[in-house]
């Protein structure tokens, strides 16, 4: 395979296929426990799929340094898991009634196993990530975590307000870019390499992760926005409906007319679409160019990933690295 | 100070005034989140109190050993953090209105906020103890609170079922008694000493907390059922309205005749009193002896309790641990 031809979706799935199949049977062995229930939410919740991507990153990252280890799959699990918890609660948050097309684990066994089951997961993640015996993974991994759950209640505090653009990165920094950005950090962590200064490689290729979770969090704001909810696989514009201003919505706030802003401030505050409707919202970011300017931030902060890893030498997983970007914003869904 | 004299409650607080004091500090700048609600929701729960019961076994334990470092104060904030976090879950998850004679916070900030905020102590939790650089203290942790959490699940499971007596040991020992015994544990592990073998040491001391945790747990029950409201803080007999059955009323259940039986299982399933009444729930327990059997129970772990540290060398801290296990049992509230 030359290291100078482009990537393929199909070449990375080549290359990651065993690790990807050894990282299910860890999330589903690591999700088995004595007590039933859990053991029954956690399959559904493995069973409901999900793109994998966080485990995927950090596999490149690990193979980019020539990672041959056992840790890969084990802390490959163990952020699946992390994402896994962290989805578990939010969809008790949000009074989620669906989760990937399916009804959510909250609608299925209540909210009250779904909090304990979602901290079940966050201790079998560090209880995983322990059997590593590193300080530096563990430092990483609960500092992520605190971060996500401040983000989430900062989230809430903002909830049907008109945020800026700071709060907003600072909110998808905490949401997605955070845990990608660690991700990215494992993988290196974990593997001994001497490609240079083990701390600087680490942290270029965090900020790999950063910059690409940004760049998929605002796609995935522009596609609640825009996409059709058969493709999606849940109600469109869900978050408008939250309360939750985004992007292209900020964007449109700050250059609208009056009459915009108001629409949109409507909406927010309703958290519904009965005063406003969805089609007026699209008409007002389109007018501005709104969904445009996202796609085309997206698009900045992909490419700054794919700079961020210039200096890595040459390998396949590094090919797949700079390919990753791409697939990010140009996905449907 | 005599080393043969019983201990008294006075000295007891005297021999730990200052570390008490340092560790309630301690607790409240963990508790310092620059995500203002957070502060607040922890700020709330340090005010409400508690007995402190936790750190107060790590700090004798720690000092029966000699210890002179900061670790304990550390980890004795730790212990308390991680309680804190499993009654804010709880609180969500039992729908409770009191905790402690106050609104529980959930009643005043919302279940969404009280996830995120419990998810938060745990984590602060992990993060403070992960200070210490010891894998021995964070395995201790993990497990710990998995096993609370399983506790907590298997709970629900099993509400307004009748239990056995080795259902609801396993559940109590989930519940109190497996902090209890961390929390001494974690007071040896920190502490270096010449005494023995370290690993024996720290089971014995773990020894005493588990027997401790038992009897502690199995007195709350007896106080649920028989104490006046204004006394205990919370409604009596939640236990039974919420579909808990206790070791007096499992007693009870497979010694009463059939009529006996039929009125527990009646209140169980409906939880409430509107078909058979309090009084007549307490009637039952007395004429067959169940509370005075629960409360032999609680007695004879407490002994147990003691027993466990026989081999300690004497000092304060030993007779402070001598003299807790009475306090625990004499308690009215």
């Amino acid at each position: 395979m030359s290291t100078l031809s482009i990537a393929t979706a199909a070449e990375v799935f080549e290359l990651l296929r065993e690790d990807l199949a050894a990282i299910e049977q860890e999330f589903s062995r690591q999700s088995a426990s004595n007590v039933a229930v859990i053991t029954d939410i956690a399959q559904y919740l493995i069973a409901g799929g999900g793109k994998r991507i966080r485990p995927l990153l950090l596999l490149l990252a690990a193979k980019a340094l020539g990672s041959t280890g056992h840790s890969r799959i084990r802390l490959g699990a163990v952020v699946e898991m992390l994402h896994t918890a962290t989805l578990v609660h939010d969809d008790i948050i949000d009074e989620a009634d669906t989760r990937r097309g399916r009804p959510s684990s909250n609608t299925t066994w209540g909210n009250s196993k779904c909090v304990l089951a979602g901290d079940w997961l966050y201790m079998q993640a560090f209880s995983a990530a322990l059997e590593e015996r590193s300080f530096h993974v563990l430092d990483l991994l609960i500092s992520l975590t605190q971060q996500m759950v401040e983000g989430e209640l900062l989230q809430i505090e903002k909830l049907g307000h008109l945020i800026n653009e700071e709060e907003y990165f600072d909110l998808i920094y905490r949401k997605t870019a955070c845990l990608f950005k660690v991700s990215m950090q494992l993988g290196a962590a974990i593997t001994p390499h001497d490609f240079g200064d083990a701390a600087i490689i680490e942290s270029q290729l965090g900020e790999y992760g950063r910059n690409l979770g940004l760049a998929f969090q605002i796609v995935d704001d522009v596609l609640d926005l825009t996409a059709a909810e058969d493709v999606l696989g849940k109600p469109v514009a869900s978050d408008l409906r939250e309360g939750k201003a985004t992007l292209a919505v900020i964007h449109a706030l700050e250059r609208g007319t009056g009459a915009d802003r108001e629409a949109i401030r409507t909406v927010l505050a309703d958290r519904s679409f009965t005063s406003v409707s969805h089609p007026q919202i699209l008409e007002i970011l389109r007018r501005h160019g709104s969904l445009e300017y996202a796609m085309d931030t997206a698009c900045a902060y992909a490419e700054a990933a794919r700079q961020s890893i210039a200096d890595l030498p040459p390998s396949d997983a590094k090919r797949a690295l700079m390919w990753v970007p791409g697939f990010v914003t140009s996905r449907d869904r």
